[in-house]
């Protein structure tokens, strides 16, 4: 356990900029990030591979990943879309042994910031970051408690 | 509804190779493969994106895609990882206007392969491809409900 810096993070053992979490899983920026708001999301009891991971808790995995994507399409930090993504394995370019969720957001014409992306994967302004979507995160708990709000 | 071509597939109005279906969610190869097995998951109710899927049905659509990604790499399809994706609006390249996960089934040193399904997308031997994946989702049913046998 204590080899993966997943479960490190999961630990508190390990820095990160943590956007949410709750007891079955937690989501924090990529530190190499191939866009703005790069996010991870993992199971906090190690799994290595989507063979490893109960049902339940990759249904967790996805409700929680739903609700960033959501969340970076709005005001807050206003994505245009968003990809949701798992590598599972080595063949299909897993590269760290603790099943994660990445979640993209993507803005109109980034395809070439995109590419670069996935070669460069600098972090800027994680803090500012993490703080738009965690505001993302909570203008829809808002939406979702306030019945005059439609959340379309 | 009957301008979406995944609604007429789930009404059973437009034909598709089924890999298996519930209450909720239908899963079908998709008929422009980049990779052998490519797999489509797909609520029964139309959902134009992210935003207008309910947080349940996503994580029917992503358990459904997780055991599809571990019954393609069982014995009956014996692939070596997979991709699960979701491309959520136009500028994340969503292509068609109804929520889709995709799963994509990967072997060891298909990068070029990959690569080039990236463009041609040519579809053969779906019912046989069907079939296997089918396999494999049963033989996982098979294992859960068989206290001998080690579903690692």
């Amino acid at each position: 356990m204590s080899e993966c810096v997943f479960c490190l993070i999961v630990a508190g053992a390990a820095p990160a900029h943590r956007v949410f979490e709750d007891d079955t899983v937690c989501a924090f920026l990529d530190i190499r990030p191939i866009a703005r708001g790069h996010t991870l999301v993992i199971p906090k009891s190690h799994a290595t591979d989507l063979s490893g991971l109960d049902a339940e808790t990759g249904a967790e995995l996805f409700r929680v990943g739903h609700r960033i994507a959501r969340a970076v399409q709005g005001p807050a930090f206003a994505a245009d879309g968003a990809n949701l993504l798992i590598n599972d394995g080595k063949a299909a370019f897993q590269t760290v042994g603790h099943v994660h969720l990445h979640v993209l957001p993507r803005t109109h014409g980034d395809k070439f910031r995109f590419a670069s992306g996935l070669v460069l994967r600098r972090s800027h302004e994680p803090e500012r970051v993490a703080a738009a979507i965690r505001s993302g995160l909570a203008a829809l708990d808002t939406a979702a408690t306030d019945p005059d709000t439609d959340t379309g």
